[in-house]
């Protein structure tokens, strides 16, 4: 059963705050592990991957075969049934159309003074993208990580995935194509993420490693940072849904358990104004639980995880909301616009009956990299930006340094640095001789 | 004597690769003092801070003197001499401009699908900023780290500084309060940070954690980073000057001398296609390193890490400086432009011979904190971006869920999630039977 709560109970403030403070993840402490198969996979390059491939993922692999050969992308794709390629042909080109929309703009102006400030945007040159084998090689997670790096215009994209036993999944070699990934690599793990920060004979080197893996890539990236950059270190997803009395309980619950089926350590939470409503979800929700593919996956975590918070009015479930900072917000109110204005922190947000989360997931166009375990309140969800990187760009003319170096040489010479204010001194001092 | 390097030479290349590779920070490992400290002050709050403060600092401490009132802020404020206080106004007065034309926009729009989609902004709602102490507590840091954030609309800003002895300086105060900051702690290192991530009696938590600090405030950065965001943990400072011929020597000595004054790790790098002028500027820095207060300094770094590289052209120096990806990035030629457009990754760059980069630390307007090792590759300078996050937006009509809402099912068919797909189906059968 789901927790159960009531602003108007009295431990209210209290159980609020233990679910706000719930651990839903208990990371497996392999980080001596993985500093050892980084550390080899410096030292011997493509030989550790090639062994650490056969003993992960027991595929014998050579360094002409790390690399996936276009012949065997095309022979892969053409297993992908039409109706399966078609609906990703979409999700593609939604996707790229609505990160297209994210690109900043450069900037040069003259300011009064006579200095001519601004910024460039410069993309990143080379990325790689991790995406994980087996059961939770998602398609639309290579969409949503490689589509806003060649938006952002990275030339060179690296994919490396894992394929234990050899076996590729079709559908991630064509999103991998369709999205212009220029590299597939079938490798995996702490030794991928490796490879692609310090580089070996067969994967050149990348400047940025994106992408969800389990808790050895989630530990070798944390490793590798600073060498390159890296995304996030994602948790298990969330949501949260704000509803009244007026929605359907059975599309409700089922928004609900499309988060909990993800992940046993999944969150779903359910706000409401309506007990009835309320009651009407869980009995949905039970009934859920006896059909679904993965529902024990569901059940353990709307059991451990889930919860039904019953609020006096709506600007009392925003108050809610904004201390969570959900991952994935779902307002399904007679007028969710009123709300959206008041929310302060959430990753991504769902409006109206028509809106279910899974939309955002596959289709709907923004990114579904998002912040979890309350990250909402200081970072956002993954997007153009994560490719690109700005130069700031300042050239004084002999007025601007005229009026502003002054200044400059007070505030050196308040810091001690001499030479800072000597290097404007002695220009000031030639302006001056003209 | 700093390395020499010339692109004409044998064993150039080999040479170059090392200058890239070269290691110039020792971090001692402090990481389990930090983990001692951190788990201190959560365990214990305001009474850890007040012990820690008095071992680290010397300063005898209560509950009620841990914040500055503003009263002492008055006090203190008034003592900042008059022209002082003036180079600070401007000083912040032009960063607040260059920021506030960073802000980025809202977006809203219907596609063709029917799907309304868009983006937004939101600040992040309470900040923690840590100033060093002692000789490293600069007020042009407090003005480029706390007024972005109040730029970006974030609500609450504290700054934590520690007072070794009790001492506090006057200029870090002002600038503190120029920027808008709203509270000001004298507390410094790991406890400091513990702080602000996690809380005391006399210090609320933040949201997210800037400014630069020594090892320990590096390591604790590192520890809350995931309770807290954090900015990036910045290295030793280093310049890059390409420079022709035409230039004034001693002023190109001048700003390379301006980066090596900052620490004996840090780096200054001459790339020019004239030889004479390179042998001109290097007798000029020998001249500088027997007049300047902080020589010792400056020599070390200029020993150690210097570095003069001989060109054969511009095109070559362009190449060379995207490879090195510098944090600062002086172009004095004819023509800095047609250098700039060319320029792939650098964190700031300064053009033309009237803008040295002391100009950017202090009064220019852009930010000075930029990516240092070579991490412009993947990341950018501090600005409004770092205070604020993105939320997505999606609404469908029901006309969208008719359009896009088919790919969605079949591609959580695809991936094995029948949640997902089952709450669009149900909609979509609502849609139908209408």
């Amino acid at each position: 059963m789901p927790l159960h709560l009531n602003t108007l109970d009295a431990d209210f403030e209290q159980a609020f705050t233990a679910l706000l403070g719930m651990k839903r993840e208990d990371s497996p402490d392999v980080d001596a592990i993985v500093a050892g198969i980084i550390s080899d996979v410096r030292q011997r390059g493509d030989a550790a991957l090639i062994e650490l491939t056969a003993r992960f993922d027991r595929l014998s692999l050579t360094p002409e075969t790390i690399r996936f050969s276009e012949a065997e992308i095309d022979a892969l794709i053409a297993k992908v049934p039409p109706i399966e390629a078609e609906a990703l042909e979409l999700a593609a080109e939604r996707i790229r159309t609505y990160h297209a929309a994210q690109m900043p703009q450069d900037a040069r102006w003259m300011d009064d003074a006579g200095a001519e400030l601004g910024w460039r945007w410069t993309p990143i040159a080379a990325a790689g993208l991790y995406v994980p084998g087996g059961l939770a090689s998602y398609p639309s997670s290579l969409l949503m990580n490689a589509i806003p790096a060649k938006v952002a215009g990275v030339k060179r994209l690296a994919v490396t995935v894992p394929t234990p036993d050899g076996v590729a999944n079709p559908l991630v070699l064509l999103a991998a194509r369709l999205a212009g990934v220029d590299e597939v690599y079938r490798v995996g793990g702490a030794q991928a993420v490796a490879a692609l920060a310090y580089g070996t004979a067969t994967i050149p080197a990348v400047d940025k490693i994106t992408g969800p893996g389990n808790a050895f890539v989630a530990a070798a990236k944390r490793r590798v940072f600073g060498k390159v950059g890296i995304d996030m270190i994602a948790g298990p997803s969330e949501i949260l849904v704000i509803a009244d009395g007026d929605n359907n309980p059975d599309w409700i619950a089922l928004d609900l358990m499309s988060q909990a089926e993800h992940d046993a350590s999944a969150q779903s939470i359910l706000v409401t104004d309506s007990p009835a409503f309320a009651a009407a979800v869980e009995t949905s929700v039970a009934k859920l639980l006896t059909t679904l593919a993965r529902a024990e996956i569901a059940g353990e975590s709307w059991r451990d995880f889930g919860a039904i918070i019953i609020v006096r009015d709506m600007a009392e479930a925003v108050q809610l909301s904004n201390r969570i900072a959900p991952e994935h917000l779902e307002i399904c109110t007679a007028d969710p616009e009123a709300l959206l204005t008041q929310i302060d922190h959430a990753g991504a947000i769902f409006l109206g009956q028509w809106t279910p989360e899974a939309i955002g997931d596959y289709i709907g166009g923004p990114n579904h990299v998002l912040p979890t375990a309350r990250s909402a309140r200081f970072s956002s969800g993954l997007s153009v930006m994560d490719f690109i990187k700005r130069t700031t760009i300042a050239r004084m003319t002999p007025e601007a340094l005229r009026a502003i170096g002054p200044a400059a040489e007070v505030l050196a010479a308040s810091e001690s640095l001499q030479a800072h204010g000597l290097s404007v001194t002695a220009r000031l001092k030639a302006l001056n001789e003209e």
